[in-house]
């Protein structure tokens, strides 16, 4: 492929073999099997989020694995919460980098009735290897773990120090990773986070993610008279307020899909000639994704799927008024809903996206509250909106030639395994703005598991192909004559 | 009141005292104590709609009663259903007119617990008998009985000959009434129908009321992806159908509350100077009604509350997509869905009015279907509308100054209760139009009850007063030296 070649050449990717590649081919080679049942034994610690002593023995085992081969490891924990497991595994050669891992060893609940076996006693089939965190969230683990392995047994010096950060929370919303990162904040320092989380590209190559998009909300009513009312006795007299939704939604965005807004788009990071570089060299995802997901054609915004994730959206999640369908009632509503969220981009800022949307309801003539009008307010005002904010969180993104990335990327492409995918954001919103805010460092996704894992759901797996992927990469990054920035 | 007089110049109100009136009025001075009673004698057969046999009785009455009085009496019955009294009382003098007679004598189901006492066993209050039906609809008949009792105590001729169509299947829809109404049509002939139910104006003034608006509806659902989808990874991109129902019902109707679909307001039949002349002489209701419902200015269309009865509304009932508030979901719902109402004026056929939107929707660019795409129709257009018709049925109305309803307004006006409210339409829909196709008469509607009286709720009750007026009007119907038209 032409892209890869371009990528190649931006990213030296070693024509000749690199040792630490080498080592860590040679030692899965002569021993797989040992890996994978390591992994396995991972694996058969049960550890559905929220159920904390299940989860302190996962915590446990990885500090005592960790520590084994060097670490100095803690486990951390707020009173009535899973622990975090921190730690620090300093270069056995000369430094030349510190890269933070983060990973989280808690799972998603299981319904064993719809499994294909017990969800925490691995079974392997067609290469891959079936248990509940094989690949959210403990792939990365064992990754890392073969890889300083592989290294020890290659007689190789790792040159990058590590510092761990495992969460035991991140499936129940990661509801006490602020406190802990404020707790352990000294222990934190390094050049750059690895979010080491989510699948590879869908085509098997390597991904790497440089941000996500952030989150803001709101829910919107308008009203109508105080009460529902015939529709006959009212219906072209009283106002409606789902007409009035309806109009007031239709104003926020036009044919184009552009959202008019105004300032909507004022505040987003540029995107730079790199990314639109690194844009540009994407697979072709979204002939793919229109054929899967059933709709005619993407919205008119005039970019290609990632184009568009750089964009602040504008989604209606919700609509409700009175009832439709064999509910359906002969009434001018009372009142009418839309529930709405917005995807942030970098330079965003929640508060102030939201404070756009209310100064746009005004200017479309609404008196806009944060509450339910009082019958003063409503028998006076023909257009009243309540505007009920959910703040969220920012978006993060670094470019996609920021110099810290640059040995990651350099690693993953050092595996042979196709050109990287330097996805400049990812479309989902996960709060990555605490490691540049609590930790002041920039956080780019490096994934290894496969797409197809089934991540959440019954019979989730990682194809052991995948976590020889990660042992690769790992040895690499730790241990690899890697391009370690311009 | 100026509209007063202008009413009285128009349809004479006798200077002189009308004997039928004056005979009324000493009949029910004299004997009032016993007309209360009788009226509670037919208020104690129970008469919930749906129970058949209670419903038998209730019609084993009527038919007794009226045949006391001379009246040709039947209770014809489909099977399983209430049956239907139909009969006729010639004029006992000259006839001048045949007016047909229809109310019904079942009722609203009760909850005994929120009455103040037993349904179906009377209660005079503070000037009000308390009894299901006492309103809604067994007023007309006790004020028909107690007329032709005071006529024939004053010795007074009868010359409007009556016919009656007593319903027991009203407040369950009227599901048997047209197949009735074709079974006896040949006994229902006269030259005007009266509809014999609901309230007098709010003022007390008497109301005759000269239409009813018809109604058709539709759901209308248009279509993103095959299925939810993350708001995340896809909103930006994926179209949203909640943003393109909105933009669809926007286009319905302009900001001034004027429906934009084509040729929606070219059938209307139009509004006649009379019925002008009614609508300017009809008391302000607007003010009132905006404070009791709570609202703060009317769809600015650009006319009085009745006007805007007078055009075909289109009105949102129900709006669903996705969910909203504490349920919301971070997605691009699939589908969106809102439920429509159309109430419909004079000269508008169902039908073709459904017609109308489906081609507007067309004209917006959508594939309009009957049934959900097909998986290979979202995958290969944007814009796919479901379009559910519920065809309802026309609307009925008669100018006001039809000659055969002129007798009907000048008796109302006879009765000294102040100027006739002319109301050219009713805001709900009633589907008198079976009247018009079915037995080819013009009909009014001629209520007599008092506008709070509780109708379908608990504690339903009718004035005294207003079952003197109901006296007085159908003496002087049927006895009185009324115009009998121009």
């Amino acid at each position: 492929m032409s892209n890869d070649g371009r990528q190649s050449s931006r990213f030296s990717v070693m024509s000749a073999p690199d040792p630490a590649l080498d080592a860590a081919r040679s030692y899965r080679f002569d021993r797989g099997g040992e890996l994978v049942e390591s992994f396995n034994q991972l694996l058969r610690l049960d550890n559905v989020t929220g159920d904390v002593p299940a989860l302190e023995k996962n915590a446990a085992e990885l500090v005592r694995r960790f520590e084994e081969r060097g670490a100095a490891m803690q486990a951390v924990a707020l009173p009535g919460a899973a622990p975090v497991v921190i730690g620090r595994l300093r270069a056995s050669g000369e430094r030349l980098r510190t890269i933070g891992m983060y990973a989280h060893y808690d799972g998603q609940p299981v319904d064993p009735a719809a499994w294909d076996g017990d969800p925490f006693e691995p079974v392997i089939r067609d290469g891959r290897i079936y248990a509940r965190g094989a690949a959210d969230d403990k792939a990365p683990m064992a990754a890392v773990l073969g890889a300083i392995d592989a290294l020890q047994a290659g007689g190789i010096d790792r040159h990058t120090e590590l510092v761990f950060l495992f969460e035991g929370e991140e499936e129940s919303g990661s509801p006490n990773l602020p406190a802990y990162m404020e707790l352990v904040r000294d222990e934190l320092a390094a050049d750059l986070w690895l979010i080491c989380d989510g699948p590879v590209h869908p085509t098997g190559r390597p991904q790497v993610v440089f941000g996500v998009r952030g989150y803001c909300g709101f829910e919107l009513t308008v009203f109508g008279p105080e009460r529902e009312l015939h529709s006959g006795h009212f219906g072209n007299w009283v106002p409606n307020p789902a007409h009035d939704l309806a109009v007031l939604l239709a104003s926020c965005k036009d044919e184009k899909g552009r959202v008019l807004v105004e300032g909507f788009y004022d505040s987003a990071t540029p995107v730079s000639p790199a990314d639109l570089d690194a844009i540009s060299a994407l697979p072709n995802v979204e002939d793919q994704y229109q054929a899967d997901l059933g709709f005619g054609a993407p919205e008119p915004g005039g970019g290609s799927y990632v184009e568009q994730l750089l964009r602040p959206s504008f989604n209606i999640r919700g609509l409700h008024a009175a009832a439709v369908g064999d509910d359906a009632r002969n009434v001018i509503p009372s009142r009418a809903s839309a529930s709405v969220d917005i995807r942030l981009v970098a330079g965003n800022d929640p508060a102030a996206m939201l404070d756009l949307v209310a100064a746009h309801l005004t200017a479309q003539g609404y008196l806009v509250l944060d509450r339910d009008p009082t019958a003063d307010e409503r028998r006076s005002l023909r257009h009243i909106a309540r505007f009920d904010r959910e703040i969220g969180y920012p978006a993060a993104r670094i470019p996609v030639d920021l110099d810290e990335a640059a040995p990651i990327v350099s690693a993953a492409g050092a595996t042979g395994r196709g050109g990287v995918v330097r996805l400049p954001t990812f479309g989902g919103s996960v709060p990555l703005h605490h490691f540049n805010e609590i930790l002041g460092s920039p956080v780019v996704m490096l994934p290894i598991a496969n797409y197809d894992n089934n991540q959440h759901a019954a019979n989730e797996n990682l194809k052991i192909d995948n976590l020889w992927y990660g042992i690769d990469l790992w040895a690499v990054l730790l241990g690899g004559e890697i391009d370690s920035g311009r």
